[in-house]
């Protein structure tokens, strides 16, 4: 029998330097506190990375989307409840709820998660971690009203935009650059200016390869329409010659109420 | 009569995504707490930015040193104890200790602000604020037993080595490029391999003008020894006729123990 609940509270403060110069939380920094209140609530379970790491697993993150009604402004608390409504074999789907701990909903996130032997880095089954513990916390009951993430396809011709090197920062514990990072990029695309008109209403980002310290990524951009944007995210090898894909993402914005 | 401690103490958890491929809380992280740290201690006694950006002032950060003898792992947590030691008209100092919240020390920070006026971008005197409220909290007793913050001349020849551009994500709510991006930027110099063999020992960073998202910097590194290096930023205006200088800083590093 688990003692603990299945879904898991974790509060957080729009920190005033985590916010961007209209006062809101960076979209950036708020896809990083949603991936620690998923490590906390895995961690709290015995299914974290922490757990992981010294038996050679690890969680990878597949898929992420994030769709805010409304984004805290700096010192706002707000809380990220969050839990695992399914499990099968090698993947998890986690979902989020950005709330201010009373009746106001800030947004939801729905995200899907591959676990990976990190010797191999090929996915591992999950219910083999502590027979199949994470079964005891499966929540399904409780809502997540938002789209999952689409089949970002990229249809029209695709415009490269940007050449960015990649850095020491960019680079998280597990060796690769860190998947919040990759949101930053896609973000900068658009100028202060932009974001004086409009703000990030939907973010999608589906992940298909890990990059590195030192790589150099290039941003494809395709106009869906004037606020609907997808961009890919491509990795070059270190003689050029090869372009993997490492994420594609679709942004909608929507106009700043003034 | 204050009610209300002269020496703030914050708590903060070396969270998994701010920490590097060494499982190390990153520079720049930890840079950003002592900021909020040093945000929310000035607010809970009302001459904190919420309190000074509706009169029309803020506080712009002017030198910053931090001294390491050991950097917080990924879950730990730690606490971040800061308090003012002088005001000298437009100036304050303030002092910052790090550490796990028992007898471990993690290391020192020594800091310098300046209040300035928002509309003209001028200093003006601290205490008019609120009949000099902040003299109430001088702590000078406290020890902090760190080195100030040294005048960086970039003596030799320095190299110009990269060229930034700035975006959206580089800007702060004062509107102007993030302090810590400064850091992150100059430790960005050295990669994956040399953070293998090295960890920044001691930062140093003294500020002299703002950029703007769009600026573009330019970073020039004069190397003193094995371990210790000057870097200067400059920003180049529009035109591309003028560069001025942003900060200037001194990074020793030391060798990682096996």
């Amino acid at each position: 029998m688990n003692q603990i609940s299945n879904v898991g509270i974790y509060q957080f403060l729009a920190e005033p330097f985590h916010c961007d110069f209209t006062k809101h939380l960076f979209y950036g920094h708020l896809g990083n506190h949603l991936l620690n209140a998923a490590d906390y609530h895995s961690d709290d379970r015995d299914f974290g990375m922490r757990y992981l790491m010294p038996i050679h697993k690890t969680w990878v993150l597949s898929r992420l989307v994030i769709e805010m009604n409304e984004m805290p402004l700096a010192y706002d608390q707000f809380y990220v409840e969050t839990w695992v409504d399914s499990v099968i074999k090698f993947f998890t789907s986690r979902n989020f709820k950005i709330t201010d701990g009373s009746d106001k909903v800030y947004g939801y996130g729905k995200s899907t998660w591959v676990m990976i032997d990190t010797d191999s880095r090929k996915p591992t089954n999950i219910l083999d971690v502590k027979d199949g513990v994470i079964l005891q916390y499966l929540e399904t009951q409780k809502e997540c009203p938002i789209d999952p993430v689409s089949r970002v396809n990229v249809k029209h011709q695709p415009q490269m935009v940007k050449t960015i090197n990649t850095h020491y920062s960019d680079v998280d514990m597990n060796g690769h650059i860190n998947s919040v990072k990759y949101m930053e990029h896609v973000l900068d695309l658009w100028d202060v200016n932009w974001y004086c008109k409009y703000h990030v209403q939907r973010m999608e980002i589906a992940y298909s390869a890990e990059a590195h310290g030192g790589d150099q990524l290039k941003l494809y951009v395709e106009e869906v329409n004037v606020t609907e944007f997808r961009v890919s995210i491509y990795k070059i090898n270190n003689e050029k010659t090869d372009e993997t894909e490492v994420c594609r993402s679709r942004v909608v914005f929507a106009e700043n109420q003034s």
